[in-house]
């Protein structure tokens, strides 16, 4: 069985890194018949019917009878799906560079991970989910140093897991609080029958006190309500929701490429920094800023980045103010980046004090520094807080991406594309613009948001799976075994699609 | 091999219902030789240290480095634990009476559950967890028909899962909010460009507007911030984080036994249910009741208890307003109560708009009436939304209850477990009173906090695993596999507790 022409007509000359047998091209046989060989891919996606097509349509219509199913975009056959590649319900089988919402870091059914679920340790391990806070197994502690602190941010040793994002967030604001309620009164607790206790009870100050996070324009940190107080990406995550009126600073709108606009993005972040400061002072007297929260990269707010020496002056504002630096590294964290964590590239003097994940760690949860312990127990604390089997797929995860070298794969791969789009923004004026990104956390900019539904529909079509962000961007959000390999399919792909409704 | 002499007295005479031979007892031959025959139970509980022991100290010393650890109990060897007992690092083998903060619904290593860890197809779906409200597999549907539809409140069919408690309330407040905010518009979505969808992206009114939920003192609905903000068990969840000012009703204060305290009880329930139609009015010009909460039974606050006629009033008067009744059943969900969900005891002209749930429920999530739907999509949304398997979980854990009848046994096993504590109640006068409970959701107060504390250190160190509550109160959260024998061995154990410190 040879290899298929359009397979080998699409390879670019490249010097690849971490190619493994596991990415390895299958043998594809003809158009309609895809043989998929053990441990390997499928060869490139396969269309059979419109996307979405009949059956996840009539899926989606049948699930809309007993739960919202409008964000549904297909139904998918997991069994068949396999490494890059997503099998939908109707045989199409795409090449998927969203991973359920950047949050699978080896694809599907990888088999290190699949040789994990027949151990019958780890069996058990999911059917006894301890009270993790309170019953915590005999192996807990060997599981977290196998697993998170591998991979622990610089400077910061400790770590609490959660079950998602919006509580990993929510339980770091949290600690904020507390660390400034100790910095001002002296120590963690008040006296027993103190009036902060007393009122507390009944969400009154000084107990419950007018304190607040502060956040960005264009920010997404989840959808509690906490959470939500501090997101700002599109109204429909926030019409009709109570939230606290908490400071709300502009994120840098910068131009790309960043290394064409240096000055005016630096004018522009320093325009930023000042009014974060600013509102630090302001709120002061009002709800004081206990916390600021930031993602690195602007996810879900449509992939906005921001220059290394804005972080690092942001931190240093956080230092001066006594404010809590929460890095919420959600999406960006795993590897994907480049670098394990997005802020590994800032260059801090003194490490976030906190960082926030979940998503490709499997794991939700939170890592934070020396100076935010608390000592009372039940202060962060929640029935499960996570489940051991999610650390248990960190940590072979951590194994595989360390022995493949994928994360170094990953900035290969990022570089790769990103010289893709760009000779198609070259090829296509007026289409594409802006394009972004730091290893495979990629963006480009559609010239609005009707045309760049175009092109993610047109992909689509063509079995290529991306997500959408902000007004008018396509964000890439694969998985970590996504290799240029793959990028020239993309682009392949994006040419044809382009060409057709420029 | 005998039966033991212990085990043989502890027998009461009773009509035994459910026991199967996963919980018939193994053989025990000597204090300190347990054989643990497979499918089968230990005997009766085994202690061989102080409880928590010296390994149990040690790892919880160790894990204080890098995560407070101030609320862990003791360690777990999970491998060894089965069914109604709980193994500890230090060889001890407990009666477990608290099931991980109740989540354990067939308690350790069920093997029917064992059986389903080893099918392949459940191991994949463990693998490729995905983004279940975009992404879900080709059988979710079927999956959500043969799991959460089988145990539906009476008149709720629609269903939305999300990964634990807390997010489950989150979720559902804002549900209410969106309802209320619909009725006022006559609308879900204003028109682009409108005044509201602007504000809400800035925290303001009236995109963000001005609600509130009604909650009651002593309630318990999760620690983010949301559902903290209707949380008023203790101060230790509460202080230092601000809160949404937001209403909060008396609960009834009753008193115990039920049955011999109607009329003054009574008055005490009507009290409460004029003060919180009285809230709802006056809050209407101020921050609008969209959404009422309340447990069936108030366990962290204390296993507090209403009588079905209050819940029924408390009902209508939300009706007559329009506030959305939202049930917490996160505890008290399950069969433990005696029927699959607490509130049908209630006797309801029409069910809860809103049913939350966790724990043994395995998958967190809400059902909810026709009238609480929402159309467009993200407005109740999560990268995972709860995940598959907990819901495989849920589907034979269900199989495994009705075919054995368990909830049945619960009723009967709770009628028997409070009868006994009745009976120490008489014997000690002045150690225990306020029996109390549905099914094996029971309670029991100590005389103080002190005298309770030393009692619950007592039966520990018995190998008794009991769990606090309120300020003065033991709750009982066993497992579905509880039975009248194990209620032998935990009074056997708490006589002589209270007769060495009474």
């Amino acid at each position: 069985m040879a290899m298929s022409g359009v397979a080998t007509t699409l390879l670019r000359s490249s010097n690849r890194v971490g190619l493994t047998s596991y990415t390895k091209r299958c043998v594809h046989t003809s158009l309609n018949q895809v043989t998929l060989h053990e441990n390997e891919e499928y060869i490139q996606p396969h269309v059979q019917t419109e996307i979405p097509g009949p059956l996840s349509k009539q899926y989606k219509s049948d699930l809309s009878k007993l739960q919202n199913s409008a964000a549904v975009t297909m139904f998918c056959d997991y069994s068949k799906s396999k490494g890059n590649y997503l099998a939908d319900a109707d045989g199409n089988i795409l090449l998927d560079c969203f991973q359920q919402i950047s949050s699978l870091p080896l694809g599907y059914n990888h088999p290190v991970l699949l040789d994990l679920m027949n151990d019958p340790h780890t069996q058990l391990t999911i059917l006894n989910r301890p009270a993790l806070g309170s019953f915590p197994s005999v192996d807990f502690l060997p599981l977290i140093e196998n697993s998170l602190l591998k991979v622990a941010p610089r400077g910061l040793q400790n770590v609490v897991t959660m079950a998602c994002g919006s509580c990993s967030n929510e339980n770091a604001f949290k600690v904020a609080f507390f660390k400034y309620m100790k910095d001002l009164r002296g120590e963690e607790m008040p006296a027993p029958g103190s009036l902060e206790l007393e009122t507390c009870m009944i969400n009154k100050a000084p107990g419950a006190p007018d304190l607040s996070i502060l956040s960005f324009d264009g920010a997404f940190h989840g959808r509690t309500l906490g959470c939500l107080s501090t997101t700002h990406s599109k109204p429909i995550h926030k019409l009709d929701v109570p939230s606290f009126d908490w400071p709300i600073a502009p994120f840098p709108q910068l131009k790309y490429p960043l290394e064409e606009h240096v000055k005016e993005n630096e004018a522009e972040e320093n325009r930023c920094l000042e009014i974060v400061e600013d509102l630090i002072e302001k709120w002061a007297s009002k709800s004081p800023v206990a916390g600021l929260v930031v993602e690195p990269v602007q996810a879900e707010g449509g992939d906005n980045f921001a220059s290394d020496e804005f972080f690092r002056k942001l931190k240093k504002i956080t230092e001066k103010h006594n404010v809590a630096f929460i890095c919420d590294e959600v999406q960006t964290g795993g590897g994907v980046c480049g670098r394990w964590w997005a802020h590994d590239y800032w260059g801090l003097e003194n490490p976030p004090d906190m960082v926030t994940f979940a998503k490709k760690m499997s794991s939700g949860g939170f890592y934070y520094s020396d100076a935010m312990k608390w000592q009372a127990g039940y202060r962060v604390y929640n029935t499960w807080m996570g489940e051991p089997i999610k650390l248990m797929l960190l940590e072979k995860t951590i194994g595989v991406i360390s022995e493949q070298g994928l994360v170094e794969q990953a900035a290969y791969t990022g570089n790769y594309l990103r010289e893709g789009l760009k000779d198609l923004e070259a090829k296509y004026p007026g289409a594409l613009n802006s394009v972004r990104g730091r290893g495979t956390f990629c963006a480009v900019n559609g010239r609005d948001m009707e045309f760049r539904d175009k092109v993610m529909s047109g992909m689509m079509n063509k079995g290529i799976l991306l997500g959408a962000c902000g007004s008018s961007s396509i964000r890439f959000r694969p998985s970590l075994l996504f290799t240029d390999y793959h990028v020239d399919i993309v682009l392949d792909r994006l040419n044809q699609v382009l060409d057709s409704i420029k």
